[in-house]
């Protein structure tokens, strides 16, 4: 199992299945298949020897990658428009594939020396988009997006009450009533975040959005000081950059001068479009986050990098540390050094974390910027690109002006009643999931389902959107006029 | 950068590198670098292109490549003895690889098919060594034993007192006061999640620790009982399996007799020694799990596969969506179908979650439960063989026998004064990180420095620890009777 010749040979037989997917570029989302035959299937690949170690088998794992890649939403594929994890950029994920044989874990730089010291740096080249006193910020990395948002508030709750680590959220009553504002259309981790902490996501004050599902600026205040008025003891504002339904950017100038003023954290959700401010042309959609005091930005969403991939960023440094106060004598030394000095282990929830900044570290390096920023602004136009077509189409109605790479949209054939246009939406989605061509998603907003697509292909092209809305129209049409038309969703076909 | 035969040559090149590394057999533990050093030549290797995208660059991979397996923790060197992080069965690593090219989150069926499959499957064959009912137990992954831990608690807090969810830890002032029990040297992370979910790390009742590092069975009782006349109202007891610093086993049965007596929900931290259920040899050490409500596994400790994958199991598949209370239209369906009924995004914390079973379930079906169990019962043999070796040696202590593959110690050569034995370890223990040879750990025992170390590799033998011992003596020979004897454990040399 340990032998390093039968590993290289079984990772070029990999590797060219790998290659064989990569140059596949058909049109084709999602091949869904009952999980209980894929449960059959999965378990027919396993040896069923139970008390000697069977031998390796190259055809066994040449059938669980098959099963496996077949199997997957095909992300590298035009077909693929669905959410917001990206068709990798291929060398990320060779990278990755270091990380995962010599298993460096980085909270610690003794552990993984040059993952700690790729972080400073990445840190560094990222900030020069943020503006940060590059002496005083601070950046983590950490397992996810939810995970960000959670350690941000973290902090956020730990620095206005500084007793609530250690004596709980309880000590407090009669005191203070601690409450997050957030936009209406916060990510569910926000206010799953309030659950966890001990806030209770009933104090989240929810700000009203303006007609683009931006946080309306001129309510916000009005918002504020009524959650006041209710006895709430609001010390965290929430912006999204953007959200995850429709992408939208809340105003983070103007939240972070109302933040000041109110003497509020204000922490910045960037996991998706974070990554505009690499772009000279679109860094403009995130003005004012140097007034911001924490960022959570998703390498592995708009940087193509593998999942997970985030990135966590402190305006003061000094805050970075508050959302955690532990102390544990095998991994934190007592003094720093010029060693761990770089540990993260304080700072981050994970002790054992993945190397996740390599492949991020090292696509910058080798590509530079522009790689990222040359990508997003072709996403970024082609989304405007598809809003255009869509406006000229008389059947069919996009919910917003998009503002990055997510459009959200409903098919309205002639004659479709108000009540059913709920429910002519999720049939097509689900539809279309099963035909396998398209693989797309879908959002309700103010109650009614939508369809929706986030554009992380830079091999999409207008054309196939085109395809896409043909698509839609002839699902829309079956579902309509033919027997069986309504879709459950749920049954296999 | 998404050229097919481009990413296939580049894997193969990689893939090379990384065959050197699994084939060189030498004993190392740690190449420390200064950072600062280490940070000029990771800047060396990066392109000065900052407008154009720069074209690949072989060499410049290449040398990124060498420079992240160079500076790394040796884990698949007999050198290595120093931490929980394994040294990975190298066909986990390229499994890994195919998740991190065709990049499926996993906590929805629809984005990740086999991911999920594959979870149901190696939960069941899991179970059959913790021995719950099939049909009613449940299992999530998430990324590390930290948020697995938080999660558990969470269910526990939420199952107690379910309007914590939504109204917070305040809304329960002056009715009760919230605690957790845990043994005295439990893992910093649980004593981090009482601080993150708003109960406090005050409200941590310590149960007092027998000879043998474990929870005193016998004193536990009182220990609750004297909580609860403090007011407390403990609603969860926390159990090692094995513990950190010295690998502790704590009595799982009888906890779990005393937890149902009392009400309290048993959750069993097994991140290090779950592993030993799958050996009919040392299964007995977790003695009564079926018993226990929920347990942590980390199989990125001694399963061998690349970090993260934590499984956290549930006796009660019902209790596992009690962690997070949540709606997202766009992520969450109204109603389970066939498809959506496999779903655990309402389950575990993060929205985009790693496919991480997929190196274990392939390292599980194509060479079975033994390769697993013999490699976890040759690696807990070695280190009671080394506890012997030591035993007979006058210049070193023991400090407890070992129960699983982690061992501490102390060198006390002739003449220390007990009042520099705490220093002398340190020293030697950062002393031998600098030397290269040998990467070991150290932890405190009483509040006394300890040498320590962790066997995840089995290529080490009896041989190798005598050499070991070899270099320690010299070290603490040098230290105490050469000029700068003494160790900063920080400076460079």
């Amino acid at each position: 199992m340990f032998d390093a010749r039968l590993f290289r040979e079984s990772a070029e037989s990999v590797t060219a299945q790998l290659e064989h997917q990569l140059a596949d570029a058909s049109i084709r989302g999602l091949e869904l298949i009952d999980p209980d035959i894929l449960d059959r299937a999965a378990r027919g690949l396993m040896t069923p020897e139970r008390d000697r170690i069977a031998a390796f088998d190259e055809k066994r794992l040449a059938a669980i990658v098959d099963l496996y890649v077949r199997t997957g939403i095909q992300v590298h594929s035009p077909g693929y428009l669905g959410r917001q994890f990206s068709g990798v950029v291929p060398l990320a994920g060779i990278v990755d594939f270091v990380g995962s044989v010599v298993n460096q874990p980085s909270s610690f730089y003794e552990a993984g020396q040059l993952p700690n010291v790729a972080e400073r740096i990445m840190a560094e080249e990222l900030n020069r988009f943020i503006g940060w006193e590059p002496e005083s910020f601070a950046m983590v990395t950490t397992s996810g997006g939810s995970l960000a948002n959670l350690t941000a508030l973290l902090a956020a709750r730990n620095k206005r009450f500084p007793d609530y680590w250690s004596q709980g959220g309880g000590a407090l009553a009669g005191r203070s009533r601690p409450a997050i504002a957030v936009g209406a259309d916060v990510h569910y981790s926000v206010s799953r975040a309030a659950g966890v902490m001990g806030i209770g996501d009933e104090q989240l004050v929810r700000l009203p959005l303006d007609r683009e599902q931006r946080i309306c600026l001129d309510r916000a205040r009005g918002a504020l000081e009524d959650a006041e008025r209710r006895g709430l003891e609001v010390f965290c504002l929430v912006a999204s950059a953007g959200t995850t339904s429709v992408g939208a950017f809340d105003p983070i100038d103007g939240l972070a001068d109302l933040a000041r003023e109110k003497g509020l954290w204000l922490h910045v959700d960037g996991a998706h479009g974070a990554s505009l401010l690499v772009s000279d042309e679109l860094r403009g959609k995130l003005a004012g986050i140097a007034k911001a005091d924490s960022l959570t930005w998703d390498a592995h969403k708009m940087m193509f990098v593998p999942a997970p991939c985030t990135l966590l960023f402190y305006r003061d440094r000094r805050d970075a540390p508050g959302a955690f106060r532990q102390q544990a004598s095998y991994v934190f030394d007592d003094k720093p050094d010029a060693y761990t000095a770089l540990d993260s282990g304080d700072k981050n929830f994970e002790c054992t974390k993945r190397p996740m900044i390599m492949p991020l570290w090292a696509l910058w390096s080798i590509h530079g910027r522009a790689l990222f920023a040359e990508k997003i602004e072709y996403l970024c136009r082609l989304t405007a690109d598809i809003h255009t077509i869509l406006l000229d189409e008389p059947d069919f109605e996009p919910l917003h002006r998009p503002e990055a790479n997510i459009l959200c949209f409903r098919h309205l054939p002639a004659g479709l009643a108000e009540s059913d246009v709920h429910r002519l939406q999720l049939d097509i989605r689900n539809r279309l999931k099963r035909q396998g061509n398209f693989f797309i998603s879908k959002v309700d907003i103010d109650g009614v389902a939508a369809l929706r697509v986030v554009l992380m292909n830079h091999r999409i092209t207008t054309e196939h959107f085109r395809m896409l809305l043909g698509e839609i129209r002839r699902a829309g049409y079956d579902l309509r006029h033919r027997a069986n038309g309504r879709e459950t969703g749920s049954d296999s076909e």
